[in-house]
């Protein structure tokens, strides 16, 4: 089974790197700085869990890998660009991201900062492909699902709220709906573009996928929480103990690390509740595990 | 004829802050304040130069005001994002737009940034509203373009190349390779999605129109580096005599004033040219003189 699932995720993973390097802008092409720029913060490595999300929710409704690899890259731009905006200077001012030295130390602040927004802007340009063999009706839809989870009610707007809450001490129900738009909209929109990729979700099955989105997300950030306080720089390949240095309200500031932990264990439950009725949702339930089992 | 051109633009620039207005996100709604800076981008004065374009560029077509609104509405979003990135302190470090204080002066850098951030997605959410009364297809076409005329070989592009060329000495072949990105891609971007809005243009029409929007998008940014070097802030808006203060090539410094405004002269005659057999084209004219006649 492990086997099976590994074969799976390895086998996307390497098909999302050559699909990402395929529709990236040859480094070649002028601008060419800015285009190396792009191609680093896309192609620096990354566990690539929201494409396999996508993968994974496409095989429920008979889609084709090849049919989701489009929306799965789409996805990984829409993260891509908001971790480089989110480690700029102004923003969290790091310096370390997948082990690598973030966009901006590389290339600088300016160049970074036009590197993301041309990764948004390729988002929706490959959304539009024309070898994408789904009706325009559905690719739109993609558009707007994509959209809205990425924009000031969504991704951005979470962004913003946890600039706004920093340093404040905030209660959970404000951590987890800042958290549902910063992380969960985009993990959400990343299952919802897959399922779009086959064919059309009946209404049982969309809602089942939002509840599985909506532990997972939630899930994920509690994780990433208790990773943040508990493992090492190196082991994360991203600056650890943030949280604590900017004194921000986390999971496990506000709950302490065994209910945190318990808490996602009961997120994961009801992420493989939700998606139990349905047929082949077996790789979203590897991917719930995976998640809750990352180090890093 | 001034007459009927001016009450034109007027009504139409009055429905276009009146849309405006409408797709942004309420300041109510949270995250209030990303919602202010996002207004305060858009709705603080412009003249509309790329809605208007898409206006006259759609009546060419027999399509009518309200069906041109969305598409010119993102053709602005798409602008404003791009200033507001543009005045950033990594940038341009601008504290001055259309007479009032850039984004992130009066937001703080953080919140410009994501304000800047989701006016892109904003704009391409827009080209995806149902109420859009155009086929989906169509659709699909105008975000393909706006995509492609906004990124890294777009607009993006443009700013990266001028960011590099900062400073340096370029000639006047790269002088125009930069603003044909910079400037001159959203323009042709906003001309395309107008016609898109109208019964499909037939190629003689397209060619006619790309011609029109290159020799437009030109003398907009050669008039552009005249006022620079000739108008006072007051009158400008914005600061003047920055090319200059930056060291940078621009028309002027490259041809002298009275050579630009023979350049800018010659480009108005081609766009005129251009668009001069097609039908209801007289709204594209009146709109070329405005750009060549403009005092800021």
């Amino acid at each position: 089974m492990q086997t099976e699932f590994n074969d799976w995720m390895t086998e996307r993973q390497q098909g999302i790197e050559h699909a990402l390097d395929e529709f990236l802008p040859d480094p070649k092409l002028a601008p060419a700085r800015l285009h190396e720029a792009m191609r680093h913060a896309v192609l620096s490595g990354g566990k690539r869990i929201r494409p396999l999300l996508a993968y994974a929710a496409g095989e429920v409704f008979g889609a084709t890998t090849q049919h989701v690899t489009v929306a799965a890259c789409a996805v990984e731009l829409v993260h891509a660009y908001s971790l480089v905006h989110d480690d700029l200077p102004c923003m969290d001012n790091d310096v370390l991201r997948r082990g690598k030295p973030t966009c901006h130390v590389a290339f600088g602040e300016a160049t970074a900062l036009l590197a993301g927004d041309s990764l948004q802007t390729l988002a929706f340009e490959l959304l539009t492909h024309e070898g994408l063999a789904i009706p325009a009706v559905a690719r739109l839809d993609m558009i707007r699902l994509l959209s809205q989870a990425s924009g000031s009610r969504g991704m951005a707007g979470g962004q913003a709220i946890d600039l706004d809450s920093t340093g404040k001490s905030i209660e959970l129900p404000e951590l987890e709906m800042m958290h549902i738009l910063k992380t969960g909209a985009l993990i959400k929109a990343s299952i919802q573009l897959g399922a779009l990729c086959g064919k059309a979700p009946y209404p049982a099955a969309t809602e089942a996928l939002n509840r599985y989105a909506h532990a997972v997300g939630l899930a994920f950030q509690v994780i990433d929480d208790i990773l943040d306080a508990t493992t090492s720089t190196q082991d994360l390949g991203k600056t650890a103990g943030k949280d604590a240095a900017q004194n921000k309200s986390t999971y496990v500031t506000l709950l302490g690390i065994r209910h945190a932990r318990e808490l996602a264990d009961d997120l994961h439950k009801q992420a493989l509740a939700a998606i139990a009725p349905l047929p082949a949702s077996q790789h979203l339930a590897d991917l719930a595990d995976l998640i809750m089992d990352r180090k890093s």
